[in-house]
């Protein structure tokens, strides 16, 4: 029986506002977090992460900013999350402790994966977490009332949600596609979708990652079907490099291992986590005794092997980068090895991904990137797709969500293509407030505020969250683009006259061995800025290091036509 | 009457060895060069750039190494270039002066491309440039006779090398793909290739940048007809980013504008210079009264104007980046207004072109990023154009270029499938040595050796070229990483007692401001540091400082998980 929290009965109609507010995805990819408030009740679907921009040198992630719910942690009726990706799961551990542990409701597989993520994170957690299905029914606080239809993606138990609130009947479809022969996942629930659309839906927010991919995304099963020809022609081990948490992908694999008498060897500990978890609660459906372990790989012929690691995307720690750098512990790579990317590419990791490959081929081994699975099996709905669920949910008002403004755009253009009203599709920014409220005449109305609620990055780097300002990003990308200098002089705090020689240390500007003269120069320079200086204001250490700043940095740029950081420090004795 | 230096009947067959060293592209894409080396003769085949790879900080560019040149310049007989792109002639300036202005052989655009990127760079250079066309037949010394035939790529005036040496002949082909109505230019020129095939080539150097690719590349008029439907849809202005260097496509461009009666304005320097350069020696052809002036764009309704200009990979200097950052001194975007952007996307540049589509459409703009253009229509060969190639050229031996390792091995690969033996097929590094010999039967046998001459990254930054090592970068990358600290102490000369607190600078670390506990806890720390050392050897500076890196750098990071770089200063007074 599905979780309950009160009756669907009790509702009461109050005559507010629901306000929805996408807080994240709108204006990049990644760190998927969307808030619906009526009457001081507040629900959330979604808590994940985002991989930083390349201007973002050192951060690890960014999470959803949460500053406005600091004032609100009481009005939190339920965290829903959709599924179990990353960039859906993975600010949990970071927020929901300072949310004061809101009750959560997800699918079983989903509940399984935000588990282990919460148990490695350094520090213990308390999650309240609640199973949800097909057929659960939520009461959220008085206003909400929450159901699930199913839908696919590249990770099995995925749900779209559906907040029935005072105003009306919001759906929010997470990350879908529509897969008619899902692998070990049920599909898309065609007619519950059907039936909802037939009830009225007062808006839609949906996913806009392909939305400028004209045609139907391609089932999974048709992807194993190519896979399946693919090992009959493959002699040697097959290695493959996936995502740990393209569940279905691995379902696949483990079924063709099976067929082609193969072992499968598990790499990576978030591969061997996420797949002990989806095993244990039914998610991933495999014989155990298929498993081999690291130290019996030996006992079988290479033919008879697969290798199942994490790493396609080039990652440096996960197991295929450490495999070609010759840094796993039993595993090397040797003539007659076929090496299988079996993911996307994305974008920023063109690069990296062709060293990979480079490394590859020179250890002998072959390479197969398999281009059709590339290209057209991903786990977002296309074009087609998403015009197939506007007519079916047939909603009045329409919101792209998880895509950047461009994305969003062409998303709002098919809604335009199905005839949804040009003043009722809203592409908003992060944070922009959507408000519906009834009016005399019963009907609801909404409106894309210019409220705006605060939602830029919050950056995570080592233990420090949100600490690291665009101050100190702007440094990191200054010294990395022409390194720094420090000057050094030493002033005698009576006279104003320099003592000795400036120090001078410099590093990523130039190699200093190899640039005497321009170090002396330098130092030069320095001393006569310091002489120079009115000995009747001695103390005014701000003038002569402003001076050094200036003067040295022109300097250095007419000399080498770079522009190091300079860092003048002035002691006085 | 092309040029000729010396006779073709002179030649004398010295009994020696012919080197062939392939100096960049084949571990990465760009700087292409090329030597051919017998008898104390040299002939050099380009002399491009490589745009700098991620984890390479402030770099601006790479160019060839020419250590094995430096004791050889006189051996220098001509160098040959194939075509006006940038990874092909980009180094030009920097290494011809270098090479005592050794003779300088290539087609005529090329050679006002050249012109006019020596014109740019900031000292003078002289040139001894020979303009070549398919019928030109060159002496180069005693030992090279060089022809020419034509390959098609996306600029006009491209050759492949046919290097006959006393013991074969080697066809390099340059960068070609094979276009049998090419805009603008002449059809590569089968018959001449199956000809030279006839008389025996002994080694085929084949471009491999498409060498995972299946099928035959599109013709360029091909893509002239796609463009011709997307003009017809279009109401207002129509905005275009490319390649400068694109001529075939800048021509296709201008031949619509006529067409559809819109006047067209050039943006970007280097834009301009191209069709200046292009237009003045007749390989752009156009009426000038199409050219609208910035001044004079007012006068022409929206629908009458094509912008054409730099910038569709993002580059933070280019026309396109401009006008979307609203840094451009005429032209703003405005609602109406279609912005295509026209050419592939380089590896790398995904998300900065995301970015900027995303911030057109906020301005009410359209954008196309047409994809069948981005797909279909580059530049290079695609493996069936490359197996008829081979098939053509029939070679003994194949040596695969201009491509990283992947990409060679790809193409050796197709090699084997057109019957070319195993052992023939050389897939070399940067700078490895191949070599032919005659034997005592009079046929030429080749090896490829383990010699490799100096062939690593030679990087530009401003004015420095070569002087930033590995050293400078390994600090650029950890100071992008986690910035650094710097810490200044000072310390009596006499009594080895710390005089006063330590002074903390950091950059890049942790916002100062927010952390005065951190960094009052680090003062503390440094000040124990100093205090403790035994001050019967006062002068250790070095044991301090070392002290004060580790000690500081381990407590730092049990903080913030952040790995500052540690600069230690020791002032005695």
């Amino acid at each position: 029986m599905p979780h309950k929290r009160g009756n669907v009965r009790e509702r009461t109609f109050a005559n507010g506002k629901l306000r929805v507010m996408v807080m994240g995805g709108l204006e990049e990819v990644g760190r998927n977090m969307t808030m619906f408030e009526y009457d001081k009740e507040i629900i959330i679907i979604d808590m994940g992460l985002q991989f930083p921009e390349e201007d973002m040198p050192g951060i690890d992630y960014i999470i959803p900013n949460i500053t406005y719910l600091e004032d609100k942690k009481d009005w939190i009726k339920g965290v829903i999350i959709t599924h179990g990706h990353m960039d859906h799961i993975g600010a949990i551990p970071h927020l929901v402790p300072s949310l004061n542990n809101p009750p959560m409701f997800m699918g079983k597989l989903t509940a399984g994966l935000v588990k282990k993520l919460a148990e490695k994170y350094h520090r213990q957690i308390h999650l309240d977490i609640a199973e949800v299905n097909e057929s659960t029914k939520l009461q959220l606080g008085r206003n909400f009332q929450v159901e699930f239809f199913r839908v696919n993606h590249s990770i099995p138990d995925g749900f779209a949600v559906i907040v029935r609130t005072p105003v009306g009947t919001v759906i929010h479809t997470g990350d879908f596609k529509i897969d008619y022969t899902p692998v070990n996942d049920q599909p898309a629930d065609i007619n519950r979708i059907a039936l909802l659309g037939a009830t009225g839906v007062l808006m839609l927010m949906s996913d806009s990652t392909d939305s400028t991919h004209p045609g139907y995304q391609v089932s999974e099963s048709y992807i194993g079907d190519e896979m399946n020809k693919l090992f009959d022609k493959i002699d040697g081990r097959i290695i493959i490099g996936t995502f740990a948490s393209q569940i279905s992908r691995v379902q696949k694999i483990l079924e063709l291992a099976e067929k082609h008498g193969r072992k499968v060897s598990l790499q990576g500990r978030t591969m061997n986590d996420n797949v002990e978890v989806a095993h244990q609660i039914g998610y991933l459906k495999f014989n155990p005794s298929i498993l081999v372990e690291d130290k019996d790989l030996g006992r079988y012929p290479d033919n008879k092997l697969i290798i199942l690691g994490t790493g396609a995307q080039g990652e440096s720690s996960a197991f295929l980068s450490r495999v070609v750098n010759k840094e796993h512990r039993t595993i090397e790579l040797k003539k007659g090895d076929t090496v299988i990317f079996s993911s996307s590419v994305i974008p920023g990791n063109e690069r990296t991904i062709q060293n990979l490959k480079d490394m590859v081929v020179r250890q002998g081994a072959k390479v197969i990137h398999y281009q059709m699975m590339d290209v057209h099996a991903g786990g977002h709905a296309k074009q087609e797709d998403l015009k197939l669920m506007m007519r079916l949910i047939k909603p009045e008002y329409f919101m792209p969500i998880e895509g950047n403004h461009y994305l969003l755009q062409a998303h709002a253009d098919l809604a335009r293509g199905v005839g949804i009203a040009e003043e009722k599709i809203y592409v908003a920014d992060n944070g922009q407030v959507v408000e519906f409220t009834k009016g005399a005449d019963g009907k609801t109305h909404g409106q894309l505020t210019k409220e705006k609620v605060p939602a830029d990055y919050v950056m995570v780097d080592g233990l420090g969250v949100g600490d690291v300002s665009n101050i100190v990003l702007r440094d990191r990308r200054v010294m990395a683009e022409d390194g720094m200098i420090v000057i050094i002089t030493t002033i005698d705090n009576a006279t104003g006259e320099p003592i000795g020689n400036p120090d001078i240390i410099s590093r990523g500007f130039v190699y200093m061995k190899e640039h005497k003269e321009l170090i002396e120069k330098t130092r030069m320079k320095v001393k006569k800025i310091v002489k120079e200086h009115d000995p009747r204001i001695p103390a005014d250490d701000d003038y002569i290091k402003n001076k050094i700043r200036n003067d040295i940095g022109q300097f250095l740029f007419s000399q080498t036509k770079r522009r190091p950081m300079v860092l003048p420090v002035v002691i006085k004795v």
